[in-house]
């Protein structure tokens, strides 16, 4: 019998991957919100290279307790609504049950472990451009691959399963080994590059590897989260770290997503991708003065 | 014989301290731009303490070249301005002709004395709140001390009679044995609370210190910048430092001078606030993490 699974946070991200999903046949259900009429009206539609995927009857509720136990519940909302979980998740959850954070940043597996138990918890890395165009509908611009894996331990036959769920669903689906390395390597990314971006008042990828300064202090950003990742045993080598900023450039004016939330006055997730990295950081004794300030200067700007 | 002086800069300190010498009856010629037909129609006026200063026949010039050789110069051109000095100082000196930089941060006094040698060069440390209300017009608010010293050396005779005839004019002046030590002393206070207030979006002094965050950010800078000038043999000790930020509860949601620029769409001082500190600290062998990110930072926000 194939998998039940639910989307919970089906913003573009959960809309897109659990679309593709339930568009190859898959069990899928999803949560909705404000979207519910008009999906449960014109189904779901994904623009993907220059055609359309459509799954015209969409599953969708109003609540998880109309969803009920799940096999695997694929988590998308913003990191910055964590706490809606608490009354969200229950309900889905049967003996067995697999929660899967699609989110970003760190602390989202921690925080799935500390109220459900860490033997459910997996994790995945988007690596993917989307927009929700309009209600029902999304923009999918670029790539797609998306790792999985375990939060404790290595792989196990549901981390290969999903993996393989996703891969008949046409998206490009890895395995890792160990997700929280895997994690603090797209942090190394995230941390200068999103962050840059709004403390210096809407920096491109371009704007920041231009100027001399800001370019630096990506380099020295991304020295410091190595440091903090190695003190937590996620070896990330400088030859890494280097080839982060080299294929930054191929980038050009794009924007990073927080900087397009922080735009739009959306909530930017400060503690996911800063803050929680930071913490982790400091308690293993790395340095990390610059990832401080940034920090708190982003805490401040995002309140805005 | 009475100096003769010449304001280079006339914008709100420029006319502020030359206007009260002219109204004690010193001798003092302003250069002027855009203010100088209203200032030759109707004088200076200076607003202070419920009282009007006026200055009804202010010796106004186009040129300094129409102003010639002076005695003392005193310059209070934004520093962000200071080329325009290769062409304004010449026409000015003769062989003892003092030039007294009256401008924020570091780098004013070796600018001036890398042109016109070290020996002519005096600064002054400004604490004063003015504002430029309209052309020929300044608004005093509140403080007004001067501390005045040396480039080079201990003070001298000159030294102390700029002192005296600013007090004569109803300022309160100071002498300082080491001037550049004060400079950094000042620093102490305007690298962090001038710099995060712009890097925070819009950050008044009450909005730093009620942040946990920023609050110790502003004095882990401070730490950065005693180091900086310890190195270069200006000791600032800590009880100064701690002060700094306890004062500064008093000032509540007070704007610096640096956020007002930035909000008007004026240049802000970034080099001369924190890119000069920075080139001497690092120079010095000093780590300076924080800053070298705020500057960078500033460099960027400041060009909008």
């Amino acid at each position: 019998m194939q998998p039940k699974i639910a989307i919970v946070g089906a913003g573009a991200v959960g809309a897109y991957y659990g679309g593709m999903l339930a568009h190859a046949g898959a069990d899928v259900h999803f949560l909705l919100r404000a979207d519910r009429a008009v999906v449960k009206e014109r189904g779901l539609t994904i623009r993907t290279g220059g055609r359309e995927v459509r799954v015209e009857a969409a599953k969708v509720y109003a609540t998880t307790a109309e969803i009920g136990p799940c096999d695997v519940v694929i988590i998308a909302l913003k990191t910055t609504a964590n706490r809606a979980l608490d009354d969200l998740i229950p309900p889905l959850l049967h003996a067995q049950t697999a929660l899967v954070t699609f989110q970003n940043g760190l602390g989202n597996e921690e925080y799935l472990a500390a109220r459900w138990g860490a033997e459910r918890v997996m994790g995945a890395l988007c690596f993917v451009c989307l927009n929700r165009t309009e209600p029902g509908v999304v923009e999918h611009f670029d790539h797609g691959t998306i790792s999985i894996g375990e939060f404790v331990g290595g792989p196990q036959a549901r981390t290969r399963e999903l993996a393989e769920a996703l891969v008949a669903a046409g998206i490009e689906a890895h395995v890792v080994e160990n997700l929280v390395t895997e994690r603090w390597r797209k942090l190394l990314w995230n941390i200068p590059f999103n962050g840059l971006a709004i403390a210096a008042g809407g920096a491109t990828v371009a704007d920041v590897l231009a100027s001399e300064g800001l370019r630096t202090s990506a380099r020295e950003l991304m020295g410091e989260t190595q440091d903090a990742a190695r003190r937590l045993g996620h070896e990330i080598d400088d030859a890494f770290a280097d080839f982060q900023i080299e294929r930054s450039y191929s980038m050009g004016p794009y924007k990073p997503s927080s900087l397009i939330d922080w735009e739009l006055h959306r909530p930017v997730e400060v503690e996911a991708i800063w803050g929680e990295p930071l913490r982790q950081g400091v308690a293993a004794g790395a340095e990390m003065p610059r990832l401080a300030l940034l920090y708190r200067l982003l805490q401040r700007l995002a309140l805005r």
